[in-house]
């Protein structure tokens, strides 16, 4: 053991350090994670694995020497690839869909181009272009959230995009884009157009079969969501193989750990359990929206997601009903430095008991 | 399930897109990782956890609720500082100290300083540093591997450095730099000093104690190495609180997974089971550079870590041992790239038994 420091060592200020300029003005993102006893901020699966599921990965995990640093490949890319009939290469694996969009956006850019979005996304797309040092521009979505392909491709061009970050379903307005627009961006833009799935299969319209006819169209998927795995942070991206060689540059080795690429791939041979479970957040999908239609001056935005997103009043009245559930023990997701979703709320479907006692909370108010 | 792709989709060239310029000469690490009867290219710890530890870790993971992101903060970091008489907000988390690494030569320059460091030393240094879109030195080891402090602070000087990284024990050479040298280069820069102490168990003359005089020194250590947790991917930083929130704003939110967080939470808390088994390594280090010694024509450099570097005759006789070695299912590291380690093979101490097969093979040679 090392002789202990002073416990108020290393307060003083230190020197003025060399920093990336980006860093300067860069907010991280912050997201409530302390647990409540309703969790309704983070779209997350609300139970644990089928017990079936746990019990195989428990198992494996007790016959895996922990000592070793994981292998340099994994059998779960080649397991994703034969199921959508793609070859190895194909395949890329991230702690997250995150870490992959985080390395897209800093391999596909260069000093004279930009990375675009729509707005509002998901918030991480800015973050991730300006940590690369990129301009990230958000196409502003039409009335209601609605995207609409041609002000999106006018803007992409304007901007000299080399990187396209699609959400669908959209986090967090729960809308969708048509494959038919997904087309339309993939075979008008000449740089990669990245679908952002995350949510796909609460909606069950993936765009995948587009990818042999647009090269340039790559789509990341996660294990965080309908797969109730996001303590693991896995996901992956389906791509062209020059695609994902420039990735691996960029990810470093040993990037993924064992227990995580275990507990993934138990679950992706097991994923037929997960169907009936996904099934039950659709149903209660249709009801809490009932529920909220319910309610003077909401506006309910129609979800093909695992969440809501609902615009209250006014900026006052969002913040009385985030505070008045977080009160009640139910957290829920605020958007309050946004200027476009500063009156809503996105609630995460929960358990059936979860979503009643949310539904009782806010139509008391 | 989506309509599969014909096999042979997405084989064809796709658009020359607008890439990140650093990437076009990169060349990524690689390592043999697939498994060998006796692995001793990759300095991990050759025996898996202690039964004892494992049985706690397995314990825990089964209560884990799996669907839910890891809480923003880790119990661990707070263990970690209070062992070290440091604030929680001293400790930050990474997956491996590799990422801390990457993440400090991203945040920790600008486009007119340098990312110093000595070489040879862990290759992935000069990686991370061009990743960063930055110039990474390589200062000069002397003769035999020694460090040179003036030398090595006209350098720093001279290039502008913004960031100064030493591995201590260093990998791949087994040398040290003693805490008089190490106190010599804090005092002397005006840029973080970070110290890479990945093997630090194997010499156990950790630098901690300077960090309360020198805020600019701040040192990384692993769980991957001496603590048999190579597969979690898990190390930490000690810090100044200024050096910990510019990480915390590179790294996202969600870096880390539960499942390493909760198996490294485990071994740190039972890690008194560990020191038997890191001097049993340490005898078997002095056992190992004796036997070696015998072999006509091999320069040892002495040790003080988890591996023995051999220099043999020449780059001929160097992959012929390299191949032969491999026959016979013992893989040990090839420098085959670097000017001055490609006549060198590196061995990590495997158990007894795997040591005398190691040492029967090569010496029949």
């Amino acid at each position: 053991m090392p002789m202990q420091l002073r416990s108020d060592a290393l307060k003083e200020k230190s020197k003025m350090y060399k920093l990336r300029s980006t860093l300067e003005t860069l907010i991280p993102y912050t997201s409530e994670t302390n647990p409540f006893p309703v969790t309704l901020n983070a779209n997350e699966y609300p139970t644990d694995l089928p017990k079936e599921v746990k019990d195989v990965i428990i198992k494996k995990l007790t016959e895996l020497n922990f000592n070793r640093y994981p292998l340099s490949d994994s059998s779960l890319r080649s397991k994703i690839a034969k199921e959508y009939g793609l070859q190895t290469e194909n395949v890329f694996l991230g702690n997250g869909s995150s870490q992959i969009l985080a390395a897209l956006c800093y391999a596909f850019s260069d000093e004279s181009s930009s990375i675009v979005y729509p707005t509002p996304s998901f918030s991480m797309y800015n973050i991730y272009a300006k940590l690369a040092d990129r301009n990230g521009v958000g196409v502003e979505l039409e009335e209601d959230f609605k995207f609409n392909p041609d002000k999106f491709l006018d803007v992409s061009k304007k901007e000299n995009a080399s990187l396209i970050i699609l959400c669908n379903p959209n986090n967090p307005t729960g809308q969708v884009i048509s494959n038919t627009d997904v087309e339309y961006i993939a075979k008008n833009s000449a740089c990669p157009v990245i679908l952002d799935e995350a949510y796909m299969e609460f909606y069950d319209e993936s765009a995948i079969y587009l990818m042999s006819k647009y090269p340039n169209l790559a789509i990341t998927r996660t294990f965080s969501k309908a797969y109730s795995l996001a303590s693991a942070r896995i996901g992956y991206i389906l791509a062209a193989k020059e695609i994902i060689t420039t990735l691996s540059k960029v990810l470093p080795p040993y990037n993924m750990n064992s227990l995580s690429l275990i507990s993934a791939e138990v679950v992706w041979d097991m994923k037929d359990m997960f169907k009936e479970r996904i099934a039950g957040i659709i149903a209660e999908r249709g009801r809490v929206e009932k529920e909220l239609e319910k309610i003077n001056n909401f506006k309910i935005y129609p979800s093909q997601s695992n969440f809501i997103l609902f615009k209250t009043k006014d900026r006052e009245t969002t913040k009385l009903i985030f505070n008045k559930l977080k009160e009640k023990g139910i957290i829920v997701r605020d958007f309050s430095s946004h200027p476009l979703l500063n009156t809503c709320l996105r609630v995460t479907l929960g358990t059936k008991e979860e979503n009643d006692l949310f539904i009782t909370e806010i139509s008391s108010f």
